[in-house]
């Protein structure tokens, strides 16, 4: 299969969320990272595009360069990631979306409404694909969940509770040189919305996703608890959806002890759901008049939605991927320190591990023909 | 960062291992895929390597064609995959090692203790790294149990509780044709060892890795529920440890009910620990005369040996990748079928999607505005 | 210590809460149950002053009569307990007190705020006691949790979420002839509030007893889902309290899937708490940047306000004094069959499994003393 | 209904478990607790017998003069509660059924495996009726899972795994003074089992109880962690059934971290059970190959035996009746302080907390019929 050719603009040296995308695109080798603009600096674009692995000439500090330069190149990017601060995302997006390359765009989606506005008749007008990463919505238990309400098992919909809180904006970071927080807190940056932004925007989504409802009115409280902070840092948001249905969604950056807690449960006249973000492997489904159910990633019942976005069995949480990477990274780490002549004392199991296990199931077995009775394990 | 040249042998069409050990390779960006010994059939390699993209020329059907041939260019593998059934572990590493090529090896080691021994004297010899893939050592919560126990953190260790639970091997699906267990049941393949072997060796592995401990006497009870399996399907291991701690080792494949249940309680006369391979992302710790402390991995309290094995922040459960990856995976589907004309309706959220979040953003901004009164998305 | 000598209006047969109330008059042994008005027709009310074992002449028909008789006699109730339907609180409430007998009223306190307001000015001027069962308030880990915030571990309060979801009203049973739903959703019997009535006061008293905050503004979204229902069954809340902290109020009685899920959380400028009255063993308590602690009844680091409300050790679960309670029962039937000639096969444990736990202990001693070899049972 | 007339050995002052069975016989109120034993000590014995409320000429020093002087009275008791430590239940016990007298005894039965035998052949000679307060026998959610058992609904019982951890004996109390700890590791007091005698009997009775099954074999490992301890405080025990299942029982007082931890777990070739003491109120069925089911007291599908041993409606956990009688235990400290012109200033709700209730609902509606706009609380 060939590999689809990928840009990127932000996620240079210090970024977060630009590393995750990279990780991802690698993941099914679908991909092939070749152009990026990782800073408007240009000495800062060049370094990252080295430790990036990236051809130089490729690598700009200006996006709108790189979007008509890939644009021409007759192997051009043809899609970018964009990863940057919010309040550029409309006009890089905009670039490249008028370059007639596809677009992956962080959430949310702009810095103001009227922003997101054209860049919707933009993408209309381009052509392009589009993609925003509402993340959640693609774990194989949430899109369970969704598939789950398309059938009808939970009938009308009457109640939507979702959630997202946070504890790392509980005191006033961003004014010690948090990157993270300075800019999320900068409505200048971030948008007016601090927390309903950043991760409200989150909850709708995913509340909207898997009910399949369209919200129509909301009265919303929004409050901020830290002194001096110029965005909401808590909010609270009564819902109406278009069924009739009622709802609540709070989204709180000073929510003390929670991490991303990220939460929906959906009520229906014939049953429910709730789905755990931090539990992302369990989906607990209640059928009216019933006990509840444990759906599983990989588990029984699960249907063809869930099974499209599942790499591994049940059974073994997606972690499992990173703790193979992990020991394929520490595999690394010994065979570049061997290349170099470097000590390089690592966890990875060695065959001395993987000989203690024979030695062990050696012991058992004799143990077993003997009736069970006590051995030593060097027989 | 240059990349490690990488080759495997097993992992062809229909294995289930050899991709999770590709994608884990992929994962940091460490490794370059080069060459592979997907099949003993030479068509069906062929095919295999097609489909990874491989060059045809470095694609084998004889291992031992490849150990050599690999070890003789000068832009040969530099570290091997073993991901065959047990039984060819033993032949497959000893040729690369004895080709002086680096190996990464599937658990159990090998299918009996005699080749484990063999082995780890050819790997003394030859000289090169040899990794097992004990992949539950490499998880950030273990890490840190073991760090834990190694502070003192737990006083002296008493009693160690560990098993390994399973439920697809509860029918005799072995007759069914299910490959995976057909060679699991076949001592000829997997070695005497059924159950025992197949994840006993993981939970051994895992109460040793974490106490620092090792086993010096067991008493084993191997039975076999499934009518006429030839290994056993079920295990009870009592085990005394080398400074007098007892405990016991479960394994099962029969435990209706357990996908992946693998779980370690250790406790020590001033703490104790607890681990379920299902919730990776947190660990139980209870010092002695205080409340239980739930850690999580990228939450307070942690120390450097989780944090090295951590690539993306607290709560995002690991999983977050994967659905990360998901995104990038459908969008590569709709880029691709964009390319060849073809219709192609996905999950992945568009740029409707993220004008709705702003939308969404909006109405409760103004809503706020107006002492959190309720008004219409739509304004 | 001597007992103080109670009556109770309501709770007659085919009452639910009134039984209750009985069962934890009896638990501590400190009230001698004399006297009721178990119903308004006198007949039934005999008959269910006999099955509750009362002298017939202080079984009344007329809760009013009652009030009167009793108060004149030297060995007259010192308390009343009212259980009747949400719309008698009022009258009966108001008699005893006019009376000069203490009270002990369910929840909520009347039909309507008038009733309510009337009922505190009459308690002031008569000068007697009186109690709301308001019982979620009298668990050992919510008075906890009430000392914890007073003490000031969570610093500033910030955020509120209190919600007590249902679901047995998810169907229109009260047009089927179910008791309870039918008073419950009558506004005549019940008052105008339905869910918000019967358990949003229930969430309301909870957040408020835990905090120590009072609100001072709301705004609420009643929404009744099953058709025809007279009163709401769904209650969203928004909460703004005396010291500037938001939250939220969901009650539900349509809420599938859920039995009596009240829980409440709070989430302060230093720490965390969260309960949920299904667990109510175990109350979760974050420190700012510090792991999640579980505290738990009977655990470590409790305080005295705890412990005045705990009877038995921790890791007992309070069911446990029922479970002890049924082997009494259960004892208590096997004494009456015998009593009376008829046959009786129950669960009670006898002696031959007492014998068999003594067969078990001596057999792992004599196993033991053979270094851990397997013996048989039966020596 | 009459109630019976019972008798109690042992529960004096500074005694646990005796107020335990006193309270579990006053619940159904199908007792009358009229005479005691309480103290081989005179002057003890009455004072206990005050407290108690009891009758002075029906308390004891002696049990053997209350076995003799009961059974000829007209009134006598017709059932004793035996709550001595362990190595006096031989004599007790013994004493009553001589004299023809029903007895509850707690466990372990006896000190040693023939005294166990000769109260079985007593029992049997005189004919009353023996009860053994293996408690956890009487849990709703057990009688379940032993009813799901009889049912087939698990299939053929292939393992049981049932473990029962404790930590209060991590540290050798026992030398400091604390009293349970001192008999209870005394063989002269509590026989030559500690740990095993001590919790292993109720996790061994629980296996057999749920599953029905005996053990016909059985391997122990018996350890003693802390120095200078003179019994075992932990016990591993590998079993056979006489079905052929497997299992393993581990018994702990040393088990950091742990209080009560009695868990059972059920495998059968057609599905399996999970219970925790510690949440009582749920157990976990798994069907093979469908979702894991989280069946709840009072709750769907459940059956009889469940229904049997269940006093109020699912989703109270069984603590919502001691919560209920800590607010009449805090109404009657509160109506004694009256009567004795003390002040007393208690947790127990008021009126003026109910009619907060109450204004909270007439707010709610306020602001409902305002189409969910903000409204104060003082109307």
């Amino acid at each position: 299969m060939r590999r689809i050719r990928l840009g990127m603009v932000g996620g240079g040296q210090g970024a977060f969320i630009g590393g995750v995308h990279r990780m991802a695109a690698r993941l099914d080798d679908r991909f092939e990272f070749v152009s990026a603009a990782p800073s408007s600096d240009a000495a800062r674009a060049q370094a990252s595009g080295i430790e990036l692995g990236l051809d130089p000439q490729r690598v700009y500090a200006d996006f709108r360069a790189m979007a008509v330069a890939e644009a021409e190149r007759p192997d051009g990017i043809e899609v970018v990631a964009v990863v940057t601060p919010n309040h550029l995302h409309h006009a890089v997006a905009g670039a490249f979306i008028d370059a007639g390359i596809h677009v992956i765009c962080d959430k949310p989606l702009t810095r103001t409404l009227d922003e997101a506005i054209d860049l919707v008749a933009r993408v209309r007008k381009a052509g392009v694909l589009f993609g925003v990463t509402y993340t959640y919505s693609a774990y194989p238990m949430v899109r369970h969940a969704r598939e789950l309400v398309e059938s009808g098992a939970l009938g009308d919909i009457r109640v939507v509770q979702v959630e997202y809180a946070q504890d790392w904006l509980a005191e006033d970071i961003e004014t010690t040189g948090q990157k993270q927080a300075r800019w999320r807190t900068d409505p200048a940056l971030a948008g007016e919305g601090g927390c309903i932004g950043d991760i409200g925007t989150h909850a709708y989504h995913l509340a909207c996703f898997v009910t399949g409802l369209g919200v129509t009115q909301l009265a919303a409280d929004l409050a901020t608890f830290v002194a001096g902070r110029k965005v909401d840092d808590d909010a609270h948001v009564s819902l109406r959806f278009d069924n009739g249905a009622r709802g609540h969604l709070w989204a709180s950056q000073v929510a003390t002890g929670c991490q991303n807690a990220l939460a929906l449960r959906v009520f229906g006249s014939k049953g429910s759901l709730s789905f755990r973000q931090e539990s992302p492997e369990e989906l607990w489904y209640t059928p009216l008049g019933q006990p509840t159910q444990r759906l599983t990633r990989g588990g029984p019942s699960l249907g063809a939605a869930a099974a499209q976005a599942t790499r591994i069995p049940g059974g073994h949480p997606e972690g499992y991927l990173e703790a193979f990477a992990q020991l394929y990274r520490e595999m690394a780490d010994q065979i570049e320190a061997r290349h170099a002549g470097r000590a390089c004392v690592l966890a990875v199991p060695g065959v001395q591990a993987g000989a203690q296990g024979m030695h062990f199931v050696d012991a058992a077995i004799r143990s077993h023909r003997q009736g069970g009775a006590w051995v030593s394990l060097e027989a």
